[in-house]
């Protein structure tokens, strides 16, 4: 992408509304743009990193045997009086009347109309396990938006659905999950750590928070530092296999939040030197919930003996669009965002040095089609900016290589290699520069 | 992918709300399920042709030049107050009052928006062209919702936005647009026609539908027949080069729909054996308006000469869940679905006729697994249904081709490949099977 046909409009000044670093860089980098309260476009920088932190997601949910369907953003209110929501939830739910004076909301959640679904057309325990998850826009109609997309109104959700027969096949479910969510979290560059969660309005009786560590996190978090060290499951890891052992390792060693933290035994189970109390964002959330919804909401099957039983259910959610937040908050630096690889909105960045003068154009107009021509992600810096902005861009947007092309390294054949994400430099030739890049 | 995984409820009955063939077809074969009157969910099977022609749509965008941004479903209504559309659009546009009483809407179209995130930004001539669009879900309450997600209420739509500094200009971008379409439509195996069109609540003085023909469809057309025989611009056009002759062409053969339609015009233009007079579905429009939401809402830029002028604009929809209805109605038959290969929801499904027979199971199984191995999108009826349920199932939900594997076959060492679009067989070893959908 050349970047004189691209759409990144920088902000050279501070915006004055954004508290955190994660909201100020996302605005002064060009990737949203707040439309109302708590409610934004994704301009296109945002917005390819939305896609590729909402395809390794699915990726990874398809991985372990979920499948894809998309429900719609709006719902009956009919739906969440059978679970008994509708009047619970309060006024975060937006209420919206349509021309008929037909009740309906725009979803937060999607446990009543999948569990509608699912009784609609599966009718017996051959058609279990089933996981149904999606990735959709939900609406949450905070007293208070702030933070940009961390705690936005709209926002982009992935939610999973699973039903079992009883606790037991819903416990495999969740277990799947748990481990999908370590290799999620981690292919995105994060240290996304688990912790017994208290259930709040979604109910049941087992949940953990996903937690990134940021020290402008919402929740304070108590852990054991050995968490940080142990092992992601690799991407052969078998779904159908018995997973406890990877769960039991993962949630054996102390982490949680304050919400549920328990001092004494925080300070009799981990040794002082290994104590961490920090901050953390919450990227993702998963329940087992029983037969909360599936009783009221009659979402039953046959047994292997006939007679039929509520299924037990469980949902599973990670938050898409807040992760871009989560992300920044842990990986930025005084100039910029420093994108982990597999989130980049691009992967490589050249910099044209001295726009007009006939070598370094062609020598960049060369590199930048060898590196496409190979299938790398790049976006080319061929403005008439002054070299000093087009580093400053480069930094800001966080693009995780940028290589310089100047007058004075081309008369020694050479270009500048520098990784964002340590600021390191190279000198080498653009032929070394491509062979870097790829693969 | 396995039918013994797979979230796949077809039905039996034909569903008897459904008035037209693409509605029926899509509720038998398990693809939609109604939420509420127009507002569907996209079970797996549906949800996957729906990323399909998505994707077909963002990539003729793209090489078309226009870069992919997201703009939220919700918007303020102040904004649509600017362009004096907030009153003129009438009760099909779903107004929200949030918990603040703020006054909200959901969108049902983006021009205010789009203009909003334009002018806050480029503020010279020397950024355009800019052409930006997205693929959003969109409400309009319809008054009587009806055929399936061919006027559902909330929808999916590719929305494309023009700037340019004269009309000279965004003719050329329209010009873009209009191959891009051809394009796009073609590459689903849809006959799309542009036909010069009115232009309604969005504005302008120049537009054109891309109309589906299909004996279903809501508007009467009168064509030249000939136009069906124009040739689609490859993947190799050059958006830069001038276009002209390429609209020239497609304009200059008639092609009306009832409400623009000049009997005189047609009878004097089109020698009798070329008239046809039938119906069509519209997939996509596309306007020229020049300044009508630039003057009001103050979307200007200075031009070489340093005088601040309002841009000249066009929009660009694309129905993207409309199409799914539009394909099924332009291509099916008494037996159900017959997918294009482009936008089929899998290339090929193997059918195991003798599920629990070792020798067939090692077989499908053997073969599944090198479809996959070798990239082909393969469904695999592993079920314990009859051999005539599957053939029924499988021509139900269109899968282009059909490997049928079954003991009487399989002692001669082959197996029965069918293709849905014309019904044809062949008897052919496994592997010449498999080299044969591959590539």
């Amino acid at each position: 992408m050349r970047l004189s046909r691209f759409f990144l409009p920088i902000l050279k000044e501070n915006p004055k509304e954004a508290e955190i670093v994660s909201h100020r860089l996302m605005l002064r980098a060009g990737m949203i743009r707040q439309e109302a309260a708590g409610i934004y476009a994704w301009l296109p920088l945002g917005f390819r990193v939305l896609k590729k932190i909402e395809q390794i997601v699915r990726e990874e949910q398809d991985r372990s045997g979920a499948l894809e369907l998309l429900m719609p953003t709006l719902q009956l209110a009919d739906l969440w009086r059978e679970s008994g929501r509708y009047d619970a939830y309060g006024p975060e739910m937006l209420r919206i009347a349509d021309r008929h004076k037909r009740e309906l909301l725009y979803g937060p959640t999607n446990e009543e109309m999948i569990t509608e679904i699912f009784r609609a057309y599966v009718k017996s325990y051959k058609n279990l396990p089933l996981n149904l998850y999606h990735i959709q826009w939900k609406f949450r109609d905070e007293q208070r938006p702030r933070f940009g997309v961390m705690r936005g109104r709209e926002f982009l959700m992935k939610d999973a659905y699973s039903f079992d027969l009883n606790e037991a096949a819903a416990r495999v479910a969740y277990n799947k999950m748990f481990v999908a969510y370590l290799r999620t979290f981690a292919r995105m560059g994060l240290k996304a750590i688990p912790m017994r969660a208290e259930t709040g309005p979604i109910g049941g009786d087992l949940s953990h928070e996903f937690i990134v560590l940021a020290e402008t996190g919402e929740s304070g978090v108590f852990i054991n530092r050995d968490v940080l060290d142990l092992p992601v499951p690799g991407e052969d890891v078998d779904y159908e296999s018995d997973l406890t052992p990877i769960i039991k390792q993962w949630t054996s060693v102390y982490a949680a939040t304050e919400d549920v933290h328990d001092a004494a035994r925080f300070e009799q189970e981990v040794p002082e030197a290994k104590r961490l109390n920090t901050r953390g964002i919450e990227v993702g959330q998963i329940f087992y919930f029983g037969t909360k919804y599936s009783e009221p909401m009659k979402a039953m099957v046959a047994g292997p003996d006939g007679v039929d039983v509520p299924i037990h259910g469980g949902s599973y959610g990670v938050g898409v669009s807040r992760l871009l937040g989560a992300i920044i908050e842990a990986c930025h630096d005084d100039a910029g965002i420093k994108w982990p690889e597999a989130v980049a909105p691009f992967r490589a960045v050249v910099l044209n040095l001295k726009q007009g003068d006939a070598a370094v154009d062609a020598a960049c107009e060369k590199l930048y089609a060898e590196l496409q021509a190979k299938g790398v992600d790049v976006l080319y810096d061929d403005t008439d900016q002054r070299a000093g902005a087009k580093f400053a861009a480069a930094d800001l947007i966080g693009i995780p290589w940028q290589i310089m092309i100047g007058p004075k390294g081309l008369a020694d054949g050479k270009v500048e290699l520098k990784r964002r994400s340590d600021g390191s430099r190279e000198t080498m030739s653009p032929a070394d520069a491509v062979a870097r890049l790829v693969g």
